[in-house]
């Protein structure tokens, strides 16, 4: 069982599995007669695919516990995948790169800062989202539609998470 | 001057405008190994219109006062449009039914309950959004591509919100 390390989320890290939502470091325009900062078009929704329409869901998580065992990952062929924390805790994000097969040595893990969001670009391997600490709910954008959008696989070998930066 | 009575924002209440995003009184199903509640499909996000694609941006916004003086309209004709508070305040969500021009009678303006969020239906008429007590971000979801995308309107008579309920 191999040991995965955590490491801390940034834009560019996250580059090959999706973006992230955040407005740090983003460049804002007012709006609204000066009364809003507009941090435009931090991501774009991808569930245009057979005839695929955009829905938006809550998702109520359990936190887990460390060690955590990472034992499968899922992904959305046929769309993208968006997570908002409605909450103000850091939570974890666990990708590795679009492919037909999920490699165990490709698998990286990343902690947000509590303030970020993800999106996952259509194919991305994850798995589900990590709570921590405490229940936590996440606003989520992704697709219906038909079409399968879901496949699963195990990890060869498992991977564990033994701790957090 | 005109006064706008403020009500609780309901599901109910606010069909003719758009949705509301929330879990409270939601049927959720079991996802993720049991370790998500899944509150599905709370609004679909309506953007393809001319070729448009969702994106996703962050909104900032100051607080405003009462009396809030409500002077302006605006309609996004190509789309719907998401805000989703990050924060856990109520807010005030102003509105008034689709149409050609606004009617100063047919606002209406609604408080959340702190946790609930709004999708906009294409075409109803909407203050920007107005945050209360202190700087606010807010999700948004809405639409980029080619076509005017923006109509506003002044109100004649002008409204006016005294208090809150």
């Amino acid at each position: 069982m191999k040991t995965l390390k955590v490491e801390a989320l940034t834009a560019e890290a996250f580059s090959e599995f999706g973006d992230v939502i955040s407005s740090t470091g983003q460049t804002a325009h007012l709006i609204n007669h000066g009364n809003t900062e507009k941090f435009a078009e931090l991501t774009i929704v991808d569930t245009e695919a057979r005839d695929g329409k955009t829905a938006v869901h809550i998702f109520r998580s359990q936190p887990l516990t460390l060690p955590l065992i990472i034992e499968e990952m899922e992904k959305h062929p046929l769309s993208s995948q968006a997570f908002m924390p409605l909450h103000n805790r850091p939570f974890l994000v666990i990708v590795a790169p679009p492919g037909e097969w999920v490699d165990s040595a490709s698998v990286r893990a990343f902690i947000t800062d509590g303030t970020q969001g993800i999106n996952l670009r259509r194919g991305t391997w994850h798995h589900y989202q990590v709570s921590l600490q405490q229940e936590s709910d996440y606003l989520v954008i992704d697709r219906i539609g038909p079409g399968r959008n879901l496949e699963e696989q195990r990890l060869d070998p498992v991977l564990v998470i033994q701790n957090l930066p």
